[in-house]
């Protein structure tokens, strides 16, 4: 019997979000792991040897795969994920997308390019449609990009609140785990017991990426939501799972119950409904006087669900709430499955799911 | 030889912050520990066997002390430093300000009382005069309050900023350790690993106190400063030390290095100056991108000082930074006795610091 | 359509490890949640309200559940699931027995008893043959233990090497997690970035239980198995997860390799194959260098699975190694269920598993 | 005024041993820190640019000093702290001793050479004497080093207990902090809230040092201990601190009360006593159930202070107990300097310190 998935492939799968994208895609009913590529140095090891499988039991299906280098000659499958980092990801991920893959970036390099979709896809699966102006590159592929994995918990939170109150101005204190650093990451001797207040380069992201998500796709173009964005980023000693605290003045003030009230009946786009790697609800909204915490919220809906608590007045804007979401799941490589999962199913891929999934 | 150093007691001196006074008065060069008062429970038993000491080794002056109960018949201290729950300061405290002691309390029962004075004494030792007024309820000595202990860290950030440029607006998320909330206090299996983003009564006390702190004494009333706060308050794993992400709208906007230099050049009341517990500065700037961190500023002025970091431009207000300091010294126990250490130099007990001293 | 499942209850609905069970609980394919008992304070209420829930979110078949004492006129269930402490355990259990019920129970109360079973299924399922001899206390149903959590992890990794090799002396050195302890347990201030090398009645049960478990039943009684355990536990900042380091001195010595071979090669007694909470194996051998860790190892088989590395020799006995397993599934609620699904298959309850399950 | 300190060298100063040297060497009343050497990549720079500094503030009177590269040709000063790593130490300390600089060494390369002490100088002030053979390698300095860290602290514990029964076999299980492995050391990933029960070539040095330390000087070699010891290393989510479960098999069996006494007794050599670095106590016996605490107890006698509590009979062998100690203090900088210190005193440095000290 004959495997009909469509066989993808990983790039950078070695590090920390590459073994997050094995592990997902581990069983997947769409995607078959067929490829796993690294830098140079752990191309020809098979995946078990050139890896420090940092959770759990690597998945069989990866451990025997041979890792070849990212390059599209060798790595043959149509749709790649990428965990690369920026650098290697302006110069590769291009390559693939000249040679007619479709790449799911987790790198910030192409994340606020005008004609690059930067997805969640229950928040802007429309924005899809900005591959099409990729062809201008030259690329037959393509390459959607997701956000940092803070800004796709926020945003995720804002999203109905947005469409129905008008975002203006947000106050954003993060609460960032470890595993938001990659692998060896942060040094337990940095964050044991500690809080660092500052991670590089977190606060540009959070402050830039939430608007062009938010946005509004005019013809070929994404008009930014026109909101500003105060952030403070922090790393607190947790596993999984950011946090932020926030406070939002809107168009039109909400009542909390308005708020909370949008946020319980949000369920994001239509096309998202149904898919492998799509939760039952998008956000949780919680009642507990303490709740959303990372380590107990951050695997529901399997780490694809935001929660969002204390949702209540604020004294100085609007409303106040708290979001908490998995930063390598829903902010990394889930994500990524997810927007694959979207391509797949708007025919956006030279394969179909299966009738009937 | 006998022993010229004024006798002091503390009530509930078997909790965690009633520890951290047997601690910090170990050796004090003013004050004698000579009474340790505390419930029913206790009393009759010597401290040593009445408590379970958390931190470090009992100092030996206290060990054989025998636990009184919180009774101003039997605790004849005229300084008594209280470490009582808020329930319980309501009823005690009083009693001890008429049978004519001086109350240097933690609780939050009367901090908002206009004639009760709530000082960090580098911010406001002139409140110390509302004193005069207590005498109207019957006291002959008297209740002497300092702040919720976030509200103190961030009070002494914005103490020499509200000076130079009035303070408008303020949001602040606060990382707080798990001492500040006492002992046995938060259960390790909701904060290993995890955030708790709520503290009961603790954003209230940070959207109030402040205010007081950084008001002007008019006649025998402090009129509080024309602010507003928005606090998000969070519980994080980390032992000792509160830090605060603050952004600040002022009357008049400061240029980071206006900001910076303000806080730098500020060295508080000089009244404090040389006092036993004074930290050589109340605040230090860190140049570091990614300080103050709690549990390596902690300690910084044996736990007296304050330290600022990442001062900078705001998107939305005027001002960002982040401040730190330890809850349970300055925040509670070492604040305390600073605040009874001016009443001692400024003449209001009966007994006289060594001249010289 | 109805509900064949046996109906079953839980006293000590309210605390850990009654959570636990109510998790396990849901959705089992024989046992319906039907009761929860717990103390005078709760009954009355809804399990909802009644319950502070720590970990990720209440089952909906428990929230509705109104709390009942724990009484056997009120809690009518078959099958009773104690999750009780010892002291209640000691005069509560007894009269569920009495009223013939089978009781499943996670205290030290009985463990030793003579005619009590103290079970791990894999390990000593003929055990439950004592319960015969509970009929002379007048229970006509009866009480069935499971042993101390830490206890049960090294028991498991031993029981293949005393079959092969006969454990004559054992050094343990384990390191607990702060679930063994209950909620709300450890406070934080005690464990956060510590160790805490005494756990109360910790180490008696670790050095007298696992004779009994690997004992052999003579008539109805147990011998226990002919060895002297000498232990040290410690507590550390995990969540969940007992890690024990052990030396072991056999009758026969094994090579490394032989060790190794007979804890691969060990399935268990053959009466638990199948069972809905038995794992695919109760041991996993792991040849990482640095394996078994318990926050990476926990959930090995769901929770049941205990995971055993660094099998070497020893340079005073004859063989060392690490095990760790869950300590409030495979160590407490998992273990008792999984002796409930072995009474079940057996024909000792009034219910019997659907044909082919 | 002239400083009459000995100048002092650091070589690799940048890293976290070496930043603890940096720290104690601060304000040493017979050591002035004169020169800080690290890498290549570090030469040139001031010792603020160099480093990332991971402790509190660091000493005003290093930040300014120079980097070097670790040369003897550069580093003049004539004694001369090393916290190279084993291969850096193999081919550096030897060229500081042949030009006749006095080295304390941290690394493993040389401490089992028959020449070179391994001195703990309460232990085995003694062994130093071995300098003396080292002439005939041509040093006209020498290197003295300093043990294990984990060794360092169960040694010491054993060293009384030594002298009065007779250490003939011993089983240690290690819970040893993060510090241990240095900066970056141990990912965050891979410590939060897990155990690792490995520590790469730990156990080997466990095994074989202390038996050295407790040896016996005849003539010019050491006569090791005759024991054996099996260890059980693991790495626990504590920032300082190593804590050591022992049992003990001893050539005549003391009670544990006679064990106690042994260790409450024991001041060390006296060489040591009125020592700038050398504790009040070596040893400090605790009666409390649950100590020693790495948190609580590693900065007993400022780092210097091996805390031993739970001295109990063994069920195995005759005496268990645990013991806790600083391991970048006493197990590295510290010990150090406290050598140094002990070479000063006895003559064997072209320097004496200051009359009455």
């Amino acid at each position: 019997m004959t495997d009909a998935r469509l066989p993808v492939a990983v790039l950078g799968a070695t590090g920390a979000v590459g073994q997050t994208f094995i592990r997902l895609l581990a069983g997947h009913p769409w995607f078959r792991l067929a490829e796993v590529a690294a830098s140079e140095r752990s191309a020809g090891k098979t995946y078990a040897d050139a890896t420090r499988w940092i959770e759990g039991t690597m998945p069989s299906e990866a451990a025997a795969l041979v890792v070849t280098t990212c390059d599209p000659e060798r790595v043959r499958s149509p749709l790649v994920f990428s965990a690369l980092d920026a650098t290697a990801a302006a110069d590769l991920e291009p390559r693939f997308a000249r040679a007619g893959r479709f790449v799911l970036s987790n790198a910030k390099h192409f994340r606020m390019e005008p004609d690059v979709p930067l997805v969640i896809p229950e928040v802007n699966a429309s924005h899809l449609a900005l591959l099409d102006a990729q062809a201008a590159r030259g690329w037959t592929g393509g390459v959607i990009t997701n956000a940092n994995c803070a800004a796709t918990v926020v945003a995720m939170a804002l999203a109905p609140l947005h469409a129905a109150f008008g975002v203006r101005e947000l106050f954003v204190a993060t609460m960032q785990a470890v595993s938001g650093a990659g692998y060896p990451g942060v040094p337990s001797l940095d964050i044991l017991g500690n809080v660092i207040p500052y991670i590089g380069d977190e606060e540009p992201k959070l402050e830039r990426e939430m608007q062009k998500m938010l946005g509004t796709l005019r013809g070929s173009a994404v008009e930014p939501a026109p909101f500003v964005v105060s952030a403070h980023a922090n790393r607190v000693p947790v596993e999984h799972g950011h946090t932020a605290a926030c406070s939002v003045r809107f168009a039109t003030k909400p009542t909390p119950a308005a708020a909370r009230a949008a946020l319980e009946a949000w369920t994001g786009d239509p096309v998202v409904r149904g898919l492998p790697s799509a939760p039952a609800r998008p956000l949780l909204v919680s009642d507990a006087a303490d709740r959303p915490q990372p380590r107990r919220d951050v695997m529901a809906g399997n780490g694809m669900t935001v929660t969002v608590g204390r949702v209540r007045e604020d004294n100085l804007f609007d409303l106040r709430f708290v979001a908490s979401g998995h930063n390598t799941i829903r902010g990394a490589a889930g994500g990524s499955i997810l927007n694959a999962e979207v391509l797949a199913a708007s025919g956006r891929l030279p394969w179909r799911p299966p009738a009937g999934a």
